[in-house]
Parts: C-alpha cells; structure tokens; sequence
C-alpha cells in the first residue's frame, strides 16, 4: 500500500468527547489510507492525560508501522529481547476498554501491535491483528529429487528473496531470516504434514567447521550453550539454494531425511535466537484483563503472551490463517503463553490453529542458585537466555528451594524480601528468613506465589506445530469440551530443567469431556496426553491428576504416558481408532505408566485395536486399581 | 586467568573507612585472583549510600568479568547501542574521585569499563585499561602471491579461530568478527602500512547476490541504507579463508587490490554495524570530570567518548598499544570523541596512537526535519544509525534551522522547549516560537547551544588509522604544540551531511606551533590539513582560521587543501620534506584553496620542493594576500 499522510484538526472535536469519557477513532480521523499510529498514540495519550476510559475504533483496515511509533525496551520471556516499537503502548492504565467494531489491524515491519504493562481492568475487543508480510516464510514445494536430495519451491513475487552465500534468505521490511526452523504444512488437511520429521532440512547449519584454538576461551563462568553467539559456533551452512529461475528455487540438503512431497508447503522463520522477534499482543504486569472477540492471523512471535500478571481471561480469541490469503501459517510461535501468572487465567471458545508452536503453555520459571552472599542472600542466574530479565516475584512471595538431583519437591521455602537485577542474567535475592542452604548441594528455586489457577474450555487446537496445551501451575486446572488435533502431543505435562526451566508441578487437573483427533503424527514418538519429568524414583511432582469421559480418536496406538505421578484417575473413557493414517509407532501400548502410585483405571472403552493396551511397571502395578478388563 | 572465588567479611572494615570520607580497595579485599566486578560494585555502591567522595585502588592487576556486572540499555553515539555492562556505574554521582595507583584493569569479553552518566566532579586517575582477549584481532602476513591473490596468515594460540562458511571467523568471550574492515599495521614503524590501501582485502562482501522481488517491499519511509540489515543485503562473501596448519589460514579474495607484503601485520574487527560494541569509558551528562594519567590500550570500540557534557579535561589520557604485548593495534575506533558537549573541552598531555579510527572529533549532530505537526512542533529523523536515542539539547537551547540545499547557515533560530523522544529515530520538538519554515524546502536542525571551546596541546597523535583530529565546533578552538604523525589527514574541517550528519563549522579555530611528520601516507588523496565541505559557492561553513608557526614535514606534496573559508591566515610556517617514503601524489599543489576569501599567506617557508605550490580558483586568488614569494 501507499500511504497518504492526512492531518486532521481535531481539537475542537475531542473536547466534546473528553467529557462523554469516550474518544472515538473516527473524530481522531483514523482511516485507511494513512499510518495509523500516530493517531492512535495520540487517542492512547489523550485518554491517559484526560482518564478517558473508552476508545472506539470504527470498522475499517488499518496499516501500521514502526516508524513513528513508541518505543521501549522490553525483555519479553520465550521471545528475543530489545527496543519494541508500538502503536498501542497501554502503559500505566487503570481502566481502558478498546472497542472496536471489525477492525483490521494490518502491521509492517518490526513492530509489536501491543504492548500492555503495569495496567488494570483493561479490555480489548473487536478486531484483528495481521501483517501485510509475516515475519515467517512459506514456499510450495513443486518438485523433488529424492537420489539428489534436492527439491524446488516457488516463492511468490510478494516474498523478496536473495540467495546469499548459496543460502536462500528471505527479505522482509528491516528483517529477514533464513530456511532455518522449516517444517512442511499439508494444504490438503490445513494441517503440518503427516510424518513431517521426515522431510528434511531441519536446520541449515549442520555441517561441521573447524575451530582451533578454543581452549584459549577458558571463561570461568558458565557458558550458555545455546546462545546464539554459542550456539552457531562450529556449524557451516548445511542448505544451498540456487535459482532456476525468478520465483523457482533449488534446495539441496544432506542427511538422512528424505526431501518434501509435491504439493507440501515448507514454513520457515530462520535460525533460533533471531526468530521470536515479538508477540502480538504483550502483557505483563497488569491485573483484570479481558481479550473478546480478538483474532490473530501473524505475530514474529507469539499470539498473547502474559508474564507477571493476574486474572486474565481469553474469550473467543482466535489464532489462525489469515482468511483470503494462501497462507499456511498463523503465528510464528506459540498461540499464547502465560509465566509467573496468579490469580487465573480463562481461556474460552477460542481456537487455536496453524501456529508454529504450542497453543498454551502456562508456567513458572526455575532459577539457578550460583552463589550465598548471606545467610540471607543468594546469587541467582536465569538459564534460558529466553527468560532474561524476567520478573521473578516481588516481595513477600513463598520461595521454593529444590534440590533437583533428587526431585522437584521444596527441600524448603522462604520469604521474598527484594530482587536486585544486577543484570539480565544475574540477580541478586534477599529473603526475609535466614536460609538453610547445605553448600554441598545444588539448589534451583521457584516462586509458589506466582502460579494460577487455569480454565482451558469450549476450545479448537488443531493443525499447529508441537503440542497443544503445556501445563505447569500447581493451581486449580481445568480442560474441558475442547478439540484437539496436533502434530505433537494435545497435553503435556512436563518438568525439567534441561533447557526451558519451566516450573510449575500439577497438583489438582481434570481433563474431561473433551475429544481428541489425530495427535503425534508429525513424526515423533510421544502419547496424546504426556505427563513426563526426569526426576527420579519416589518422586511426585505430579498428582491428583482425573481425566475422565474423553475421546481419543487418533490414528496411532499411543493415548496416554505418565510417570511419577502420584494420584491418577483415568476414567469413563472412550478410545478409537480415526484410521485418518498409517500408524507410526502401532506397538506402542495405549496407556504407559512409570514410577506412579495410587492409579485408578476404571470404565475405559478401548476400541482402537492396537496390541498393547497397558504397560505399567511392577512398582506401578501395585499401587494401581484397575478394575476393567482389556 | 582462573578465577578464585574469595569472600571477605567487610562491614566491620568500612565503618571505619566511611568516616573518612574515603573507601580503599584493600579494606574491601579486591584482590588480583577474583573477579573485581562485585567488589567495585559494592564500593561504588557503598560511596553513593554513605556519601563517600573517593575510592582509592591500590597497586596491582585486577581483572573484571561481565557476569555480575551492573548493566543498563546504553545508547552511545558513534557505536552500537544495547545493554551493556560494567563494574563502573559512576552514575547520578556528584562529587567522586576514583584514586587509583598503577592498577591495572583487566575486562574480559562484552563489558563497559566506565559508564559515567547524570554526575558532576568526578576525576578518575592512575589505571589504565585493557583486555585479556580484545575484542578486534591481529595476525602476521607470513606469505603471500600475487598472481594467486591469496595470503598466508599465522594465528597465534591465544586468538581461537574458525572456519565457518568459507570465512574466518575470529572467536571471543561472547562475541566474534570475521576479516571486515581490515587494513595493515607494519611492525617496522610501528604505524598503519605505507599506502595500506593498495592491499586487498578492506572489506569481505564484495560479490553480488541475486535479489529477486524486492520491489514488493513498498515502505513508505526513509530506508537507512547502512544499517547493517539493508548494507548487506545483495552482497555475497568475496574473501575466503583456507586452513593451511592449525594457526596458518591462508586468505583468497578478488578485486583490484594486491596482497599485503610478508611482515605487515592484519588487523580486523569485522562487519560494521556489529564492531562499536563499545568504548573502554563512557561519559554522558555529566559536568566537570578530569581524566589523569589514565591509559587505554584496548577497547572494542572508542577510548573515551562524552556526549552532552561540559567541562572535560583529558590530561595525561593515552590511548596506545598495550606495553609487553605483540599487539600493533589499541582501540578498535576513535581514541576520544565529544558529541554536544559543551563548556570546555581541554586534551593536554596525552597520547593517542596505534588506533583504527581518529584521534578525536568534536561535533554536534544534524536532525532532518521530516513533519510539520503544528506552528511550533516538528517530527525529526535520526539521520545516522550510530547517533540513534542521541540527546539532541534541552529546554531553551538555540537551534539554527539549515536549509543545506543552499548553505549550513542558519535559516533562522529557535527556542528548544522540549523532546518527544518518540522512538530512538524519530523525535518530536517543540519550540517557545512559531516557526518560520517554508513547506517546500527541506531543513536540518542543530544544536547552536551544545558546542564546546576546545584546546588540544601537548598531545602526540600518530600511528593511528584514519585521522588525527576533526574540529566541528563554532566554540574557540586551539590546537597548539602537538605532534602528528597519521594515515590520513592530521587535521579535518568537514562539515556534511551525506553521511555522519555532524554538525559545527569552526568559526574560530587557531592551529599554531604544531610538528607534523608523515601523514596521509595510507593511499588515499587528502592533504595534511583538510578543510572540506559539500557546500555551495558564497556560503562560508569555516570563519577564522589562523595556521601559524607550524613545522610540516611529511614525505608528500599536499600540506593545506580548504574550500569555502572566510579568513584563513596562513603564516609563518615551514613546509619540509621528510624524504621517509615515496610521495604517492607529487603533483598536488602544497596549498589548495577553492570558493574562499579573505586569504592571507605570507612568512611560509616552501622547502619541500614539489613542482606546484599554490593553487586558487579565480575567486579565491581575488580575496587574498599573498605577500611572499615561491
């Protein structure tokens, strides 16, 4: 589009909407031919500086762009951090409805819809956020050569590419990425492709360099391995691409996988590091926040993610395809995600499809016990560099201290006094109590003040990359009435420490009443519904977990893999077969179980003709009521 | 280095200490085995709470790691902006003496020695400043073929390398660089090589790429076509590095350019827009602060840069090679540099040589105005990537608005009321008056209130890459018994706007009683002394320029090249020949004067013997007194 700048006197019109304690985007002269941030900063400041507590936005498209907007710095958890531009900075807020009536929201560029902080009793409704090119790329494949290991994709002409040093990079407004990250979507089910770890390439930097000398780097400290300064070091492009003609583009790759079908659609946002630019919509720190009738078709990032916030509810938030576009994919990460949350979060009636990864996850963050200055005081290092700066507590919140060699139980708790952020990565706590840290060992902490409860109800997740729903709070959770189709697990329940450090142990969740479709048909080898940890034997950090009068309805042996849970109710179930497609892993067991105790199998219909239902180790087994025969 | 962790109990040490107004590095147990970076923090932190007024550090070898550094979000002019750093916070300060005797700093990897920022009367002393791995890189030619245009590279063990993608990579503590930027230092004169820029590779992405579709990036605002997301769009690797034996890497690239000769020594610090990490010390509002006997051997980017400052005193501040090292290079750009300061600026005493950028440039900063948003109120663009957030004045400042089409005179004058610092780029002022701007030219804007008077005496410049000293500022300038000794032109008057947008024409600039030996003796074709300006004829930047008693003895013919001066006084200086090199442009005239009048020469001793002595255009010759004869 080409943008006609307007200026609009409009000072004589908003004194009289300032004392209706509304303003209204028309008087402001918002309209569809021009930038429309500067408009509407101004209609943000006047509410601010006049405490309007309504902005209307009329129905229309409007285009956005960073130039002119606000900025900040923000450290965004799961996302890249750094100056954030946006036009729709709520910022210190008590009190602000944005109506609007079926506004198209069109983006360019790096920028960030909105940015959402320090607020209360915000809510937002009626419109759509999209971009007029996505941060991510797509390409059809149109031809493929499995003996060479090659394959071409056709690039529309509104995808600017460049084939640099043999990569192909594709050019966006002041940013680009690579083929790094790509996956295959399958325009004939709207889903990623069936067995999709097949296609290759995964990554582009897999062939080995040499690196001489590194010993000389002898840091004391430790080292993050995946940094992206760390993480690309011996790595050489692994991915070529050469153009056959204006449009039509040649990738050879090695290893093992085989090239993409015809027809498949490869989505790719570049290497780690680079490719989580922004969410659409950031929240943190802000309490009483309500999202209706909200749909997100692109973010270089996430589709909502809150951090630090309470009482948050998602009503009819929809993250998917851009309608009337060829477009495969929704967001570039997750639909949404909520960390260090209290109070609860709601998510209903909302679907959840195409995006390139989970549709929630919604935890705490482990942090890394370094040094005791005190008896009082510790050092304490973030451990995904995803996580840094993020807000762990604020004073007078339970403190967990986990020594998770053993398991992930509170060896003991303590009372937040203060936060010293030294830096992005190093913190310096203070508590309230002295501390009983035994110096021998390694402590990680968690902070039990910041978990919600979690209502996820009346939802579609289908069609994205990865899982579904991650659930880490100890809160009240409930899933229920929701359909769910993913290429990964539909639920997981993890804890681990190997690389996100997400924290949050169920405690009380009910899954029911909801139907689960084809699931794990991506490739890889994992349940329908996963609840794993590495912690050892006699360890529970999950329990009292129910899910009853559930159907799973996918195509592979695989519906649920538990261990270390302590209180497991799988009840009134019914399991089919979709026969959608070939099994991939049919000697699989339906139900596996480790490591658990007070198990209670009951009323379960199997009906998917799998060979092994139930595999349950002798521990297990006798902690187990299972009172159905299969 | 190996770290050792010491904690010492201090508090009952510096209660002592605090009535003395005065803190000592002993008392805190800094030591020469741990890192020093929390022990300084907690006596920079300590003097802010109990109003302590110096910190003094012994004698000694201290080394300093970012891990548990202080950091904030820097925007410094002239280099990369990001969080950034330091054990240093000298911050909201006023009133601080850092004593140090002989201590020897020592950082290690992306860290700020010294940010000093809001404070007043401060004076740091007696340490100097280094890195146990800089940040750019050295390695000795020790082959090379010309017909091949390949050399041969040697790496020492202390520098770990890779080859990635073809290219050489050299590895750092959380950072790397590839061969850009690179130029040549000779170890037998200890300055940059003989016409160094004859010698192949400068840069490392020379080769075109193909760019398809790029039209479809529509933007509608300015594209800053150097930030480093546009510069290297279209451009492929055209150097490529061969590992020959672990540390012998042998270079092939293209072009014009030949081999540097066997022995030269390469120095790089790679692609730009990622090589400014950052200045060894950092100073920005902050009145009156001395440096004294302070030196600077290494920095990834500037040794000192103050920005909207006052009253700096540099005395006895060397910038040069770090002593018991191979090194040839100190800091990776300008040894000082003064952006909007104002007061005095004073540089005695001191020494600045063996860097890869100026000696010092002292300027203010153009503003593009783009929008008229009201009678009094202007929207303005950030015209260089590297000045982006930059502190343009504050209330009350006289800014000249230019219309540069024709001339840098101020159009007219107006009252700075406030900044609007919408985002890093774009910035809305608003004035006491209404402004007098006509809708059809196009305006920059500078700050006629933030310039300094500035004396450099005593100093010896040489050895350095590029310049020795760039004058922009209408304050009163002396630059009085120095000696100079550098790659390109001793002493610069520019004033453009093609690309730095740095502002300040001298109009009172006195230049006596200096030595300068060889300059300019890089390659390119500038005189000893340049006063140079895209502007057009009949508008006069540079007023008042007095050159006088000045010994010149450099290899080559061009001693003064000047366009559009008002009253240059040209006397009593000798012109010799140092006979050390080759002249590489024998034929340029001794004195080039273009557009300019109210010329004075006379007592000059012309002894260098070239063929053309003078040349003036017509109109220049017009408006001058020549009074002596050659």
């Amino acid at each position: 589009m080409k943008i006609v700048f307007i200026y609009v006197i409009i000072s004589a019109i908003t004194i009289n909407v300032f004392a209706q304690n509304m303003i209204d985007s028309q008087s402001y002269g918002m309209n569809e031919v021009s930038d429309c941030t500067p408009v509407v900063l101004k209609m943000i400041q006047d509410a601010k500086e006049n405490n309007i507590s309504v902005i209307k936005i009329a129905a229309g498209t409007y285009h956005f762009y960073p130039d002119k907007a606000y900025e900040k710095f923000c450290f965004i958890s799961n996302h890249d951090d750094g100056l954030r531009r946006t036009p729709f900075p709520i910022i210190g807020f008590d009190g602000l409805k944005i109506e609007a009536e079926n506004a198209k929201f069109i983006f360019h560029g790096l920028i960030v819809p909105f940015i959402i902080e320090e607020s209360e009793n915000i809510e937002l409704s009626g419109f759509s956020i999209d971009w007029e090119l996505p941060l991510a790329s797509e390409a059809l494949v149109v031809a493929r050569d499995e003996e060479q290991k090659t394959f071409d994709i056709k690039i529309t002409e509104k995808q600017p590419y460049e084939i640099r040093n043999g990569e192909l990079i594709f050019l966006k407004e002041g940013y680009e990425h690579n083929l790094d990250r790509s996956i295959y979507w399958d325009p004939e089910t709207d889903a990623v492709a069936y067995n999709t770890s097949n296609y290759g390439p995964a990554n582009t930097r897999s062939n080995p360099s040499i690196v001489r000398f590194s010993d000389a780097l002898n840091y004391p400290y430790d080292i993050d391995p995946i940094l992206p300064v760390n993480n690309y070091r011996g790595r050489s492009i692994s991915v070529y691409a050469e153009e056959l003609e204006p449009g039509i583009v040649r990738i050879s790759f090695s290893g093992n996988n085989v090239p993409p079908k015809k027809g498949l659609v490869l989505v790719a946002k570049g290497l780690n590091g680079y490719n989580r630019w922004a969410p659409a919509i950031r929240i943190k720190e802000t309490d009483d926040i309500t999202l209706t009738d909200v749909s997100i078709f692109s973010a270089g990032g996430m589709g909502v993610i809150a951090e630090s916030s309470s009482n948050i509810t998602l009503d009819g938030v929809d993250v998917k395809k851009s309608p009337g576009t060829n477009r495969m994919l929704s967001t570039s990460a997750d639909a949404t995600h909520f960390v260090n949350c209290r109070g609860t979060v709601i998510i209903r009636n909302s679907e959840f499809s195409n995006q390139l990864d989970d549709a929630t996850n919604v935890h705490g963050i482990y942090l890394q016990v370094k040094d005791v200055l005190a008896s009082d005081k510790i050092g304490v290092r973030v451990g995904h560099y995803q996580q840094l700066g993020f807000d762990f507590g604020k004073a007078g919140d339970q403190i967990a201290f986990v020594n998770p060699d053993n398991s992930y139980d509170s060896v003991f708790t303590a009372t937040l006094k203060s936060i010293d952020k030294r830096n992005k990565r190093y913190f310096i706590i203070e508590f309230e109590e002295n501390l009983d840290l035994d110096q021998e060992l390694y402590y990680v902490i968690e902070n039990l003040s910041a978990y919600p409860d979690l209502e996820i109800s009346g939802c579609k997740i289908v069609n994205n990359r990865a899982r579904g729903v991650l659930l880490s709070t100890p809160g009240k959770i409930l899933v229920e009435n929701n359909y769910f189709s993913t290429m990964m697990s539909a639920i997981l329940v993890p804890t681990e420490l190997g690389l996100w450090h997400e924290s949050g142990s169920p405690k009380d969740l009910v899954i029911r009443n909801n139907t689960f479709g084809d699931c794990c048909y991506g490739g890889g080898k994992a349940p329908v519904i996963s609840m794993h940890t590495d912690a050892g034997k006699g360890s529970y950090p999950f329990q009292n977990i129910v899910i009853e009068n559930n159907t799973f309805n996918t195509f592979d042996a695989s519906v649920i893999g538990a261990n270390n849970v302590k209180g497991l109710n799988f009840q009134n179930n019914t399991i089919k077969r979709s026969g959608n497609y070939e099994p991939l892993f049919p000697n699989n067991p339906i139900l596996s179980i480790e490591n658990s105790k007070d198990i209670i199998l009951k009323g379960n219909k199997y009906e998917s003709n799998f060979d092994n239902t139930i595999k349950m180790d002798d521990f297990s087994k006798e902690n187990a009521v299972v009172d159905e025969k299969f």
